[in-house]
């Protein structure tokens, strides 16, 4: 099979990798119909996260099972199946508890950029769609994998009721399934912070009410503004930088809640700060798994189409451009075709 | 009347100070029925958090309204109340999001042990009971002023829900009445974490059903070992050191929730390390006003007894020694008669 590798910072290749195979009965081998470029590759890509041997990428999949392990019996090959970027058994305490991206037997997936893809965990990890999705439901289907099911965990996080206020910090791809989710969990104002005409087109597309282009002290002073002077009942933090968790953390409203689902980099969070103002914070990596079922009737029925974030698709062989263009900004999130 | 002051580190005087007088429209004037000394009276008092000049002490009471503003509609002269240590309006926007110790016109009462107490906002603050209560239940009522207020705000933003396990770190007032709190909601399983056998026992009396005495690593090991090896589904910390809250972040599951309500003395909380558990944290000064209409009610229908935290009771002239006894942990907490 062919498949993606980083070799050093801004070197992605794309070349002629072993087959995956059956290493343990619980493993399935996929088929790849469509992979992608996460925000989150950017920081290795960028040499940020520091690495030292070349090394596989990619954490976002659907797929058609090619093959399953003796012991999986959920799914059967020629099945159309999404998984999350964590795998899970979907059965052990953590997992039963929802908190599938911290299963005690789960890992996170690294190999997705490539034809061919082993899945552990498969009867946990995959969900498998009805039918075969028409090929206009790929793209947001392939959303759930990773950043529409975390933009959904951000604004569970967040405690968005029905009729509240949110504020979406980031206009990724995350930030703008934030505001999807915001909306479909029945926000009545959602204000997005976004310096970019596309990003905030398409923000106001999924449902914000209000876009902030202003960021520091002048974005929280926008927000305070929008919101009666108190701040918003819940926040979604979608960067993952130390300033951006400022800005969402002042952006919360006495009592309100912060959910923070940009990997955290160099982020503090001050207690005493948080104590004061009596705000409740929730973060991490998002258990997609919980969610998928869902979000796949969702999107299947035509309530959501969050595959929008991708605005640039390319074969899967110029994976090397795709990371370009996301790291440039030409790009929100590039489509990956085999 | 008189009142306490304190002067410098240890130095605790109870002396006579002008009479309180209505001084805003919206102010009450009480007679003191109880007061008593809080744990967090004692970061002043041993010097821990410093001050220059000095000044009155105390900001728990339940009294007798003696005098109204003009403003003032909800309760009258001669009425029996009970008031957060918190003013509030409780109609502001922060009142209504019922995050009451953050309304916008509000402060925190620091003049209570004394014989007469102005109270700001007194139709916000006071509460009055249908009755005058009788005298074995004002204990238990004076703890709603604060204490069990608090221990019940740990146990809510720790998300306890009926059927979920519940660690509390600290066994001081608060601490033992997290456990009454914990128990109110229908935890099942609740773990004390406690090295003094008369607060166990008291903690045992609340509902708690195990008691972990370690610390540290082995209070943390005992705690998963009493959970299945995966941490309980709320921790409610009631101390607020950063040794305490480390412990507290260790005690809680994947996904799980932390109510913090220790007042945090250097606490950073480590985004990243709550990030990677998914776990949940909401502290802050409590909004004991929005409990207090329940509380008051479980107390006078004889549902919970949180007055039996109370283990001394003194003389309000007394009160110097009242601190001395909480210092050197001779008492849990002191109650102080006028």
């Amino acid at each position: 099979m062919r498949g993606t590798m980083l070799y050093a910072p801004f070197d992605i290749r794309f070349q002629e990798l072993p087959d995956p195979v059956i290493l343990e009965p619980t493993d399935a081998i996929i088929r790849t119909v469509a992979t992608c470029v996460c925000g989150s590759d950017l920081w290795s890509y960028r040499g940020i996260t520091p690495f030292t041997e070349p090394h596989p990428m990619g954490h976002e999949y659907v797929g058609v099972v090619e093959e399953i392990g003796a012991d999986v019996t959920g799914i059967q090959p020629g099945q159309f199946v999404i998984g999350s970027f964590a795998t899970s058994d979907n059965t052990c305490p953590n997992c039963r508890n929802g908190a599938q991206s911290r299963c005690i037997h789960g890992n996170f997936m690294s190999t997705c950029q490539a034809t061919s893809i082993r899945i552990p965990l498969a009867d946990g990890t995959l969900v498998p769609t009805p039918d075969q999705p028409s090929p206009g439901l790929i793209p947001s289907l392939l959303t759930l994998s990773d950043v529409m099911g975390t933009g959904w965990y951000a604004a569970v996080a967040a405690q968005v009721v029905r009729g509240g206020t949110a504020v979406v910090v980031g206009d990724g791809a995350v930030g703008l399934c934030g505001v999807l989710a915001a909306r479909e969990l029945g926000a009545s104002r959602i204000i997005a912070m976004s310096r970019h005409e596309a990003r905030q087109k398409l923000a106001l597309e999924f449902g914000a009410t209000d876009i902030v282009s202003e960021r520091g002290d002048d974005g929280v002073e926008a927000v305070r503004e929008l919101t009666k002077g108190i701040g918003a009942d819940s926040v979604l933090e979608c960067v993952g930088t130390a300033e951006s968790m400022k800005q969402a953390v002042r952006c919360t409203r006495a009592g309100g809640s912060l959910g923070y689902v940009g990997v955290p980099h160099g982020v503090e969070l001050n207690g005493e700060q948080l104590f004061r103002a009596l705000i409740g914070v929730r973060g991490g990596p998002a258990p997609v798994r919980r969610f998928l079922p869902d979000l796949i009737t969702r999107v299947l029925e035509g309530r959501i189409n969050p595959g929008k974030v991708f605005d640039m698709t390319l074969p899967l062989d110029q994976v090397a451009e795709a990371y370009a263009a996301m790291d440039q900004r030409r790009a929100i999130k590039v489509l990956l075709q085999p």
